[in-house]
């Protein structure tokens, strides 16, 4: 669990952590995270220029999971540069992820992300 | 007015402009840019990982407005590489836009700009 921290914002008014109150608890994002119907997935293409699909996901175990072509653009990205960002789907109380991608083939993990897949947007 | 064509999705059916129907128009998709009420907009930070966050904005005369404070990260992304892609908030019906940002301070397009931000987000 990631400490709550107040994002770096100049000019923006925002407080620092040790100021002010009102910082959302990392159960507060996970919901968001868990509740969101789409997310965006911004990568950055070879050329530099950034990418931005929205995709299907489920949050699971402090991850966002979800699936690609292998040859769509934000696949192909993702290999080259694992580097990218998610959002939620709900850009007035947004959560924004940054990190990098890591590809899973292995069976177990195909099985829980289907599984979930299924729950959440079958449901 | 950009030509409709479809976007090349390999692996996720899309049929080639010449096939099938259901091309949006551009009106559409400048209906979807002018009624979003915020938009996702992606940079690349100097080290090259992406960068999102959520902005206001108004789509006036074929290009998509918005400020930023001029510390903030997307502000300085763009200093350093102007391009960017700006989502609409509907990711079920979404319009992405590949482009690079201009910066504008020139008096009458901010006037214009606040004016337009104004009539948007305070009716």
């Amino acid at each position: 669990m990631p400490a709550a921290d107040r994002p770096f914002m100049p000019g923006y008014g925002v407080l620092p952590a040790s100021k002010g109150s009102g910082l959302i608890a990392w159960a507060e994002a996970e919901r968001r995270l868990t509740v969101a119907h789409d997310y965006w997935c911004a990568t950055v293409r070879p050329d530099g220029a950034p990418h931005v699909m929205p995709v299907w996901g489920v949050w699971l175990e402090g991850r966002l999971w979800f699936s690609s072509g292998l040859r769509s653009r934000k696949a192909r990205n993702l290999a080259a540069d694992p580097r990218c960002t998610l959002t939620t789907d709900d850009a007035r109380n947004p959560v924004v992820l940054e990190g990098a991608a890591a590809r899973h083939t292995d069976q177990p993990s195909i099985v829980a992300f289907v599984a979930a897949v299924n729950d959440k947007y079958d449901g």
